[in-house]
């Protein structure tokens, strides 16, 4: 059912003419970047009807066209009334929305300032367009139409020591060295988990998402944390303690923009050091600050935030334990179910696996949506199944789980494919395909310096040669309690990841996967920990890197003696440090599907490597869950040597 | 002995006075951004005394710089007298001459116009140097001082269609859909390869490279071929002919400016449409022509020359077999020597080679100066023995030849790595490494827009594992018949290579190595061609494709079925088309040295590579070297199962 926007688009549309605006365009990005929004902040839901996650709303006076890619197309088409425009990109004949402005060319065209972030506008003012920044006429028009609520502003927490294991006042004093280093007079920070992480806070005002709405601004003698209202007022004595005593200065929320202007008059001008701000930094904070003010680069924030210490990588290997003992059960459950003839849909399924998750210690709730596909559903790659509208998961169709939660020590995303009947030899060499892709990365070994741009072809190119490809990353960062989604480092096609070398301490994703249109969906994850690799040269004095996991000490993909050799290092590096340091970090601990493995078209080394795999979740899951039961006897077939 | 450089400097500064210039660039290219240059090109050496490949010199009223790298600090320092400061590149406080200029900022530099590239130019300009073009100081000191001698300009001749394959006037077709595509009004052609290959033309006017000096100019009704004075007078009649038929214009060399300048009054400005000059044009091609009027872009010849058609394919597919004769005739040879207790050095050793090479039919000369190196000197990636300065072959220590030649139906370019003795553990362990990232390239299936940048760490993946690398590319395109490096393809490190897919018909070198200063160097190269992949899918309809060599139809790096699958399908469209298209295209045909192989490091796959080839080879070479007799003996032990 298309939204009616007559009324919306009127009302904008008076707002504009009063501005003598001829076009505005509603961007999707909160003012924080964030990936995933409040509802108080989906803007460009509202004025059009398309509630997709990606897509820029353009309106004029006379015509509202709406941008958006193919993941969307049916959705759009259907979720919008006649006012709108679809216009579909990735089609060869369709602008994007830059391109349309920049040919069409409205005379004044307003964006809101603080949703566009600097570099998007100037890319507009280049091509031409005669943009500017103006207040948030959707949000005025919301607010008058009534209906938009609030957002949420739930209770913030510290995140004690024993889960972050650094103090505010030592990432602070990190911070402000490399902005002498770099020569910047202070950082505006805009980005939510950037703040959460420095601050060692964490709140609920995004759902997945342990973060909170705010602002921060540090400079060489202060830090100031911008707080809505109803955060501030309600802070509770824990988190006030915390920031008094960590030199954190509060301010409401609305004053950064005030604060930002003294900055300008007191401190910056010409010949001085420029503030700092991260790559998606808005139009407004430039505004604000006087954009000769501002210098945009990759935070040091996300920087710092990307390496894990070793308090967090010790809770992200228990929470990882606590988490693939919750899938276990789940898997366990759903086999029982299924086997027994029942009929259960794909959105119950995955309530059920989240009150397996809720009887883990530390557990705070889900790390994003679950993705719990059957047959065809699995193929799309970002399904998630609703409560009204759900396949009813069948035994003899591919089962695609990709799922995760936030614990108080760490964030897990595992993807598990599994098949609870007969799979079909397409569906087997596919996935043993994926496998070896993911046995590639994480058995990787590259110098310091290597991007994870360069290390993508390793996952695809078993796929490869059967002529199968797929459309997404290979592995993204991953938040400690944080975003399951956080960078700077990846593992995919995206130029941007040619940019950020992996550094021992990151945590990422390594999910190669496969997709047959109609008919199934097959993708692997794991968590993975980056971590020096002790190879038997040094070349060029660089150091070398590999992915930590818990098969590291009995694999080589070569020959038994690298194997010998590698074992011997490890033995003395572990006589020579702390047992938390060297424990092999566990990815996410759970079996993979062995009747969708075909051995036959695996190396030795990779059915080594599947098989210690297994040896280790058996002896690391075992011994939680039991004798006997349903989930250990599962976990116990699903680990036979290969 | 350092060159004396006093007097030269003196003339030189009293031009740049005259012209009221405080500083003045001397680039290292010739005016057509040759790789190898004509003596009488080499400018910078004279100037400075420093006669390596690379570097710049800046001259300035009162001191003169020359900037180079690492491989060239030690002859520079030695070949330098004291007018001169060495400036080290890549030493972390030391400018490049850019940054030099940037921050000295003397008040006027000069650059001589018609040798600095347009882009070099802007990049000075937007760093700020006030820079302008001049005339040739450098080259007006030498012609007055005397012993600068003339360009060679040997014969030109017609490369038939029984070698070449393509008639000019069809190429001229071609390119000028290609201009008329990207709206242009012609294009001016500055690089000698370019349009050598474009009119069907070999040249001998430099060493290694068969091209001759000319610029090109191609409207819609007009191809204007400007030769030197000595080239436009001795033109064969064969030529002359060639020419007239195919519509081409013989024009002198220097009319090109004063050509340049008519088309500018005549036709282009305001509004009209641009002349398309390559990557690498000239500031004066740029200043002739007026900066509005010149597009630069990757020239549209490259990309077409770098396909090669059937009959080029062909050509390769011959002249590769006819070389590998010649290279086991010479290291039966040098085994035979060596064996003997026989001393020979590394240059006449690289002589005897050449020997063997003029044997075989269509040979027309080198394709570059031979590496023909012994122990340590093998660690020296550009080394070359001189005729005056080599080491005695050792039959104790690693050799390598990195050898090629020009021939009328193709180019080659070789390297094996060979030990006439024991080798050493460490030895072996890295040729196997450096083995397995040469097989690694060769059976990579990859979907169609696939960089080589995407395809580099496959070579070094095997090599990362024992914590070594090299510091070169894997891969370049090679000419038919012309410069043995062409681009724009490559597979390495250098960002350039993510910005050309490979694709269908290239030709590249194959060729991973590794380096132990002081004691040893490995390189395994191969020329291979891009073909169609015959995947079992097709991912998206984007078509895979893989590198053609002898052993593909032996070779699967998994299993049994996907190789039964490939044969069946290979023979179909062996059915189905011509035996030229589907004949596996041979890269070098010359056995690899089986005492530096550790076969225990190899996978099944590898070792079945190995013996593939070695069995192909033998095919391929044996009844060419008839029965008995040194050379065959060497073959067939080289190519003992493994």
């Amino acid at each position: 059912m298309a939204t009616s926007t007559t009324t919306r688009l009127v009302s904008l549309r008076r707002l504009m003419q009063d501005r003598g605006l001829t076009a505005y365009i509603v961007p999707s990005e909160d003012e924080h970047s964030s990936e995933y929004l409040s509802p108080y902040d989906e803007l460009r839901p509202y004025i059009s009807g398309f509630t997709g996650s990606a897509g820029t709303a353009v309106v004029e006076l006379d015509k509202a066209h709406l941008f958006t890619d193919g993941r969307y197309y049916l959705q759009a088409r259907s979720e919008m009334d006649d006012n709108w425009t679809l216009m579909k990109l990735g089609l060869p004949d369709t602008p994007t929305h830059l391109q349309y402005l920049s040919s069409s060319k409205p005379s004044r065209v307003g964006v809101p300032s603080h949703l566009i972030p600097l570099a998007d506008f100037n890319s507009l003012r280049s091509q031409g367009v005669n943009v500017e920044g103006t207040d948030d006429l959707v949000g005025m028009v919301w607010n008058e139409e009534g209906g938009r609520g609030k957002r949420l502003e739930g209770p913030i927490k510290v995140l004690g020591l024993e889960f972050c294991g650094q103090t505010v006042s030592s990432k602070l004093t990190s911070l402000r060295s490399s902005l002498i280093a770099s020569n910047h007079q202070g950082m505006i920070l805009t980005t939510l988990d950037e703040i959460a992480w420095l601050f060692n806070l964490r709140g609920f005002d995004i759902e997945f998402n342990p973060v909170f709405f705010s602002y921060a601004l540090v400079t060489p003698s202060a830090s100031l944390l911008f707080l809505p209202h109803g955060h501030a007022e309600n802070l509770s004595p824990e988190v006030r303690h915390h920031l008094v005593k960590e030199g954190v200065s509060v301010k409401p929320y609305e004053d950064v923009w005030g604060t930002l202007g003294e900055l300008r008059k007191g401190l910056l001008g010409e010949g001085k050091q420029k503030i700092l701000g991260g790559l998606r930094t808005s139009l407004k904070v430039a505004e604000c600050l006087g954009v000769t003010n501002l210098d945009l680069a990759r935070s040091p924030v996300t920087d710092a935030k990307a390496i894990k210490n070793l308090v967090e990588l010790e809770g992200f290997r228990q929470c990882h334990v606590r988490d693939g003992v919750a899938l276990v059960k789940y898997f366990a459950w759903l086999e029982e179910v299924l086997e027994g003839g029942g009929v259960i849909n794909e959105f119950k399924a995955a309530t059920k696996l989240e009150e397996f998750r809720k009887e883990n210690a530390l557990f705070q709730g889900l790390s994003f949506e679950t993705i719990s596909s059957t047959g065809a559903n699995a193929a799309i790659i970002h399904y998630s199944p609703s409560s009204t509208n759900s396949a009813i998961i069948r035994k003899d169709q591919i089962y695609l789980c990709d799922s995760g939660a936030q614990y108080l020590d760490g964030t897990t995303d595992v993807t598990r494919t599994l098949h609870f009947g007969t799979p079909s030899a397409q569906e087997i060499r596919a996935f043993t395909r994926v496998l070896q892709g993911h046995i590639a990365i994480e058995t990787a070994v590259f110098p310091c310096g290597t991007t994870g741009y360069l290390l993508d072809a390793f996952a695809r190119r078993p796929l490869w040669e059967d002529g199968l490809d797929y459309r997404h990353g290979t592995s993204h960062g991953v938040g400690h309690f944080l975003n399951v989604h956080e960078g700077p480092q990846g593992i995919g096609t995206r130029k941007n990841y040619d940019e950020s070398p992996l550094k021992e301490g990151m945590v990422m994703s390594n999910e190669p996967g496969y997709y047959e249109d109609g008919k199934f969906g097959i993708r692997i994850e794991s968590i993975v920990l980056v971590t020096k690799a002790l190879t038997r040269n040094n070349f060029g004095g660089k150091g070398f890197l590999t992915f930590e996991n818990v098969t590291r000490e009995t694999l080589s993909l070569t020959s038994h003696a690298f194997q010998d050799h590698h074992r011997q290092r490890r033995r003395a590096l572990v006589r020579a440090t702390t047992d938390s340091e060297t424990r092999p970090f566990p990815p996410s601990v759970c079996p993979l599907q062995l009747s969708l493995i075909d051995s036959s078209l695996l190396t030795v080394a990779e059915r080594t490597w599947v098989n210690s795999y297994h040896r280790k979740v058996k002896e690391m899951l075992g011994p939680l869950l039991g004798e006997g039961g349903r989930a250990r006897s599962w976990l116990d077939r699903s680990c036979v040597e290969l």
